[in-house]
């Protein structure tokens, strides 16, 4: 039967950190105590102001289809975020509501990446980016990216890089595991490169909202041609709503509306309600205050892991993520994952499930718990190093 | 810019009845009063046991991913279901619970549909399950079918349209758009031709429960080779929640849980709490009651249609529609459409939505409105042809 399985599943890779995370629930049934460090999720619960919001909508009880491209409040309220954000004018008929940014990314690539087409990205990356490519059947074209470029992808780099079969770069600020925001010069003459070469650029912002220190730039500050990816799930906190947007150039818009009208019928209605109050002033304290929380994480964790001799080669400056060097300590990063978690009960995601450019010596800290089981894992970290 | 549009939405159509909606709503912003049958979507809300079961877990607060899989605790509600409804053990593991049937149609046909592949269905048919397969670069090859098969595919016709590119056939019963409901026999009959020759045979029984005067065989019933695609939107009345589930045979599980670990990352947390709730004693009585009114409604209107001379040859058997046969009244569906809308502010959907089937002789009614609705639409029709 498995050879029946369609030929696109082959470049799709599976997650090996569910099998550590298998492992990690087995260990907490037989009453371990374990530290999570390899979450990808905000540990914060749902704002109050969008949880009552949702109660009163429910209180109401009609949770009907919506339109497919979206609320138009909702759309409304996200264009008046980009000129507050950004000073960006954005026709709200240009932004498309879907279920979460993994539905903005089947759009993005669903109406323009043809079969065969290379899209250009950093390496390491975000599995699920590269495998949305490879579920259309285009080619991830992996560039291996280090501290020089800040981890990310450059004009120098996509102009290096750049094939006959190259048809798309994708750049993700702040970056998955790196933590690294591109620079906004960068960002912008990696934009006219692309386009000028006719290609498609696709920017993956949903971390927008976590920097530190300074402020991303997004890819509309720049060019109406661009696509642009977002999510309601890591700076808003609402993961399980399943609500992200997605921006499109004007000449793609009535493909993106008749493909979401097609494989989605519309974004969960109840979510989209309650987007509405996460850009209320108190919400959007709530949020800010929450950033803060994760500066003083990040800025924690990031000292300790140099202390302890891992290898970090910039500062992460966004997201919630610390990618670390770890090749003092071990030359196999999955097996040192496995036996960190099997002896002191702390759970990481190993480097081989952000790319090939030696995984084998990386970790992906995640700081989305609070900071007294940070310091509980740092604490259970050093122990395991030195013993 | 319009060239560099995905080839793969060149096939993928738009519906031709939001052109119309949108005219509705200009309407009723004019102060129109307009009877809408063109709505596939129940107009019962949510059950409130649902509701209930909905604003318990947000006071809780907390709203995160879930497995990709889905909740353990609904796939084996969902199991039990299969259980009691049609005596067939059904594997917990071999259910995943998806953003709607949508979702469950992105799995299913992304795991196992190759580019070329040709899928046998009915024309008429309701035009985002031949989408889906457009969407994968598969061909949606329709075979027309009419009251002599009421409606649906069988073996003799899958026989005859075999082809050398055959992959696979896609049976959607109770239909959409003629309410047609297969028989066992024929169903277990289709199966076994089409497993018979190494094909794929994918199920939609996203009606089910809505089914008057018989029940509907599921292909579980007959195999667990066969994909099921299904969904709380319809009987369970959760449209806007965006839950459904697939039923996958078991070599193709390990694919559709990564599949859906990278296309989903989870389905709509909240609605999979919810939807635990749908399989109360007291839910499901409520959505007995509400199946038996929908069936009132069809009587009602089926008598009606056939009083003033529309043609239908058989009576639909579930699901929420009639599609009647116009061509007494005019050459173009369409045209009808339109004009009844503008003249007497009645919404049905064009036959141009279901495929290529002598589209403009047919109309579809839905009995998505409640009986009082029905009767008014149902005068304004009558003097809308009498005029």
């Amino acid at each position: 039967m498995s050879e029946k399985i369609a030929g696109r599943m082959r470049n799709i890779t599976p997650f090996y950190v569910m099998e550590l995370l298998q492992k990690a629930r087995e260990l907490e049934r037989q009453g371990r105590d374990i530290v999570h460090m390899e979450i990808g999720e905000p540990d914060f619960a749902t704002p109050d102001p969008v949880l009552r919001a949702s109660i009163e909508i429910l209180h109401q009880g009609q949770i009907k289809y919506t339109p497919a491209e979206g609320l138009p409040e909702l759309r409304k309220k996200i264009s008046r975020y980009y000129q507050r954000q950004y000073s960006v004018d954005l026709d709200p008929r240009r932004i498309f509501i879907t279920p979460g940014a993994s539905g903005a990314f089947l759009l993005a690539l669903g109406v323009s990446l043809n079969p065969g087409d290379e899209v250009l990205m950093t390496d390491p990356c975000y599995p699920c980016n590269s495998n949305f490519i490879n579920f259309f059947d285009g080619i991830a074209r992996l560039v291996p990216v280090a501290a020089g470029s800040n981890y990310q992808l450059n004009a120098q780099l996509l102009d290096q890089h750049w094939s006959k079969r190259t048809r798309a770069a994708l750049i993700t600020s702040p970056a998955n595991p790196t933590g690294s925001v591109i620079a906004a010069e960068d960002l912008q003459q990696s934009i006219d490169l692309v386009c000028g070469r006719g290609g498609l650029f696709y920017s993956d912002e949903i971390y927008h909202g976590l920097v530190y220190g300074s402020k991303a730039a997004s890819a509309l500050q720049f060019s109406d041609q661009v696509f642009v990816i977002n999510s309601f799930s890591k700076y808003f906190a609402m993961t399980g709503w399943r609500i992200g947007w997605l921006t499109a150039p004007e000449a793609y818009c009535d493909a993106v509306e008749r493909l979401a009208q097609n494989i989605f019928i519309s974004t969960p209605s109840l979510a989209q309600y309650a987007a509405l109050e996460a850009f209320s002033e108190e919400n959007l304290q709530e949020l800010e205050n929450r950033a803060a929380e994760f500066a003083r994480r990040g800025d924690f964790l990031y000292g300790e892991l140099c202390r302890l001799g891992f290898g970090i080669a910039r500062k992460p400056q966004g997201a919630f993520y610390i990618y670390a060097d770890c090749s003092k300590f071990t030359g196999d990063s999955y097996q040192f994952a496995l036996d960190l978690l099997q002896q002191q009960g702390v759970a990481v995601t190993p480097g081989k499930d952000f790319g090939n450019n030696k995984p084998h010596r990386y970790i992906r800290f995640a700081y989305t718990t609070a900071m007294q089981r940070l310091e509980e894992g740092v604490r259970r970290l050093e122990s395991f190093i030195a013993g």
